[in-house]
């Protein structure tokens, strides 16, 4: 999918969230044990009741892999089944890869042909030829973290460099990088304020953020500061959607939650 | 396996080489294609030529990832064979995972007791609470990225950050962290000069080190500077191995390659 088509289901839908799929079988009903698959089946039954509210699906590929080769088989069938189903979904592997250039190469091979994901986050550490690798792709996004919305955050991604936080770096580093215009950045809603920092940096790129709702970022403050004229921002949000209910209502109280979420964002859009 | 059932091992094998599995289906003798598990059949291959030569073996997930569901497979059969044939062997999923806590639990499950790995790689961007999971694992290793070979370790590991440099910070902080002896970290060996220093932050760990020999590391150097009391090192070589022949006779070649390292690595050892 490319960028411009991403933003065009932006309009379309009056929506620019993203709903994490993070399927912990300790938390979904428990009539889906008794399936082959439960994984997908719980995937399945959530992105048929969220579609047309979310652009976007993120599978967290942790949560497959912990499954082993069963595991892997759901993240098969749940991409497969969006793609099938839904063409017009945007589709972020969160898989937080990075390797020397070879092995880079490798997992883009996986995420962005075997799996046939639009894009897939990465971590910064190793630096240009661990992240190029997956720029190289055409209509394919490398989303970066910069800063995320966890504690341990601020041990590293917010320490001084030369006058200027790690993470603001790691920004400013990427956009000299081969194919930058792939790139989108993680940017944690936990402090609004740092949208302001970041949008002097990279003021067109996609952003996509976690940490709104459940774990305290609001979604107004984020789009007040973070929000550019392609709207530029995919809010995500995971355990606030998919476990709203553990009941037989759950794909019903995850649309609740999901329509709630888009309603906001549909008023935001018109205000602007 | 215990920290001091891999020193044993070392001693006893007069060795502290590590193996590492990145199969490319391109360089491997063109006969094991036709196999129904090519990837794994060369793994064993490679296993039964070397093991008595290598302390440790460590599969890169990309190159299994690449091939899907039956790429996993192949990573699922070669762990199994070496933990079934050659217990004593310590075992590294070079996978660089790290995400906020619940999904770094995951992670870890996957790879401590789905698939029974003694190790595994992990980047340090997001900081504690996306290592911390891993180190709960009793007799289990964490090895964390602190200084890799590649070139792209310069764009950021090695930024000046209050008057230090961004990988020895990492070092530094990881230490106050939780079940922190469980933590082991990856130095490349590209520049042998550095150990000296990171010797001085982390005295006892193991570092795991890439970059010896096709990418320009010297053995010697290395162990000058980066050697401890208990050895403290596990050398990594892949492609110098596993490569080193394309014909039949690969496995014989790589064993001659491995004996040629575990030779300097014995040499190295009596003479302190």
């Amino acid at each position: 999918m490319t960028t411009q088509q991403l933003i065009e289901q932006i309009k379309i839908k009056k929506s620019f969230l993203c709903v994490g799929l993070d399927v912990d079988l300790n938390k979904i009903p428990q009539s889906f044990l008794t399936l082959e698959d439960p994984i997908f089946e719980f995937n399945k039954a959530i992105i048929d009741a969220t579609h047309d509210l979310a652009v976007a699906y993120k599978p967290n590929t942790a949560f497959f892999e912990a499954y082993g080769i069963k595991g892997w088989m759901s993240l098969q069938k749940t991409i497969n089944y969006i793609n099938e189903n839904y063409p017009n979904i945007f589709t972020i592997a969160d898989a937080k890869r990075g390797d020397i250039g070879n092995t880079s190469s490798m997992y883009a091979k996986a995420f962005f042909e075997d799996l046939n994901f639009d894009s897939i986050t990465v971590a910064p550490y190793m630096g240009k030829d661990s992240v190029e690798p997956f720029l190289a792709f055409e209509n394919k996004h490398t989303i970066m973290l910069a800063l995320t919305s966890n504690e341990g955050a601020f041990d590293f991604q917010t320490l001084d460099v030369d006058g200027t936080e790690l993470y603001k770096r790691v920004l400013e580093t990427s956009k000299t990088w081969k194919n930058s215009a792939n790139l989108m950045y993680v940017v944690g809603a936990t402090k609004a304020e740092y949208f302001t920092e970041i949008r002097k940096i990279v003021p067109d790129s996609f952003l996509l953020v976690p940490g709104v709702g459940a774990q305290g970022g609001s979604l107004s403050e984020v789009c007040k500061y973070g929000m550019n004229a392609n709207v530029g921002l995919l809010i995500n949000s995971s355990r606030g959607i998919i476990y709203a209910s553990k009941e037989a209502d759950f794909a019903e109280k995850a649309r609740a939650e999901a329509l709630k979420i888009q309603q906001e964002m549909a008023a935001i859009l018109e205000s602007k």
